[in-house]
């Protein structure tokens, strides 16, 4: 059997779940770091180093699909898809834990409480919105992997 | 093959694994809601949601292995098995976030801040590492469930 599964390196919806992450944690960043003030809070520092994690390792393994896909050959070595899985999960329990920390802090902050200007408190929702969006893509580009590496055990 | 992979439904290691998450989901529930003020905070009704729903599921849980002991007989039933990783999956991710919600609101609240004296921030810090404990055991119950799904599949 020469197809990949669906999702799993070198495939084009792996290709997009890895844009998407590359764009969601990029954004969570921009929002979070450009122009308003993070450093006071651990939550959010924690966030811009979960998210800087991110970036890089979302942008290797686009360009890896991106060269899987032009040269026509699958990555199908095991080892490789073992620590591409265990990579994304590490990385998607970061960026779970930085954007339900940051929401928290958010809900604390709002400005019914009058810690935050509106407009501040709204780039940091916008911030742990992202970073929830690239939670999920990178839970699902785990699950993907783990599956394609389990239908290359059975093989 | 009749031997239970290690950590599967019905077999010692797990009951083990569900009594540690059914102790620290119930020692964060109780460090977070007897005797302080929880209401007050999303984050901490998160955690408090979250721990009464994982304190039920692990103690039906340690009861269906303690039966699968008793009888000799361990759980090999797939759909049961798939259930039984969904549930532990997204029970893991509950607590995670609340753990780390948790964590994040209770370094904004500490003595130094002035927001919270130093026992009930004391209280809420245990119950945030407790969460973080009963995380660990879940996410443990569900890789082994999902271990044994698999070699139960490939036999």
């Amino acid at each position: 059997m020469d197809e990949v599964a669906p999702g799993a390196v070198g495939s084009l919806p792996s290709l997009s779940l890895r844009l998407g992450q590359a764009v969601f944690s990029t954004a969570a960043l921009l929002f979070m770091s450009v122009g308003v003030e993070f450093y006071s809070y651990t939550s959010f520092c924690f966030l811009v180093t979960s998210m800087g994690l991110l970036i890089p390792w979302s942008c290797f393994l686009a360009v890896v699909d991106v060269y899987s896909l032009f040269l026509g050959c699958p990555l199908r070595l095991p080892g490789a898809i073992i620590l591409i899985v265990a990579g994304d999960w590490v990385l998607s329990l970061l960026a779970l834990g930085a954007a339900c920390a940051t929401a928290s802090v958010v809900t604390l902050l709002l400005p019914a409480n009058g810690y935050c200007s509106p407009g501040v408190c709204g780039r940091y929702q916008l911030s742990a919105a992202m970073a929830f969006l690239s939670w999920f893509l990178t839970a699902s580009s785990s699950l993907f992997n783990l599956w394609s590496l389990a239908s290359l055990r059975l093989l």
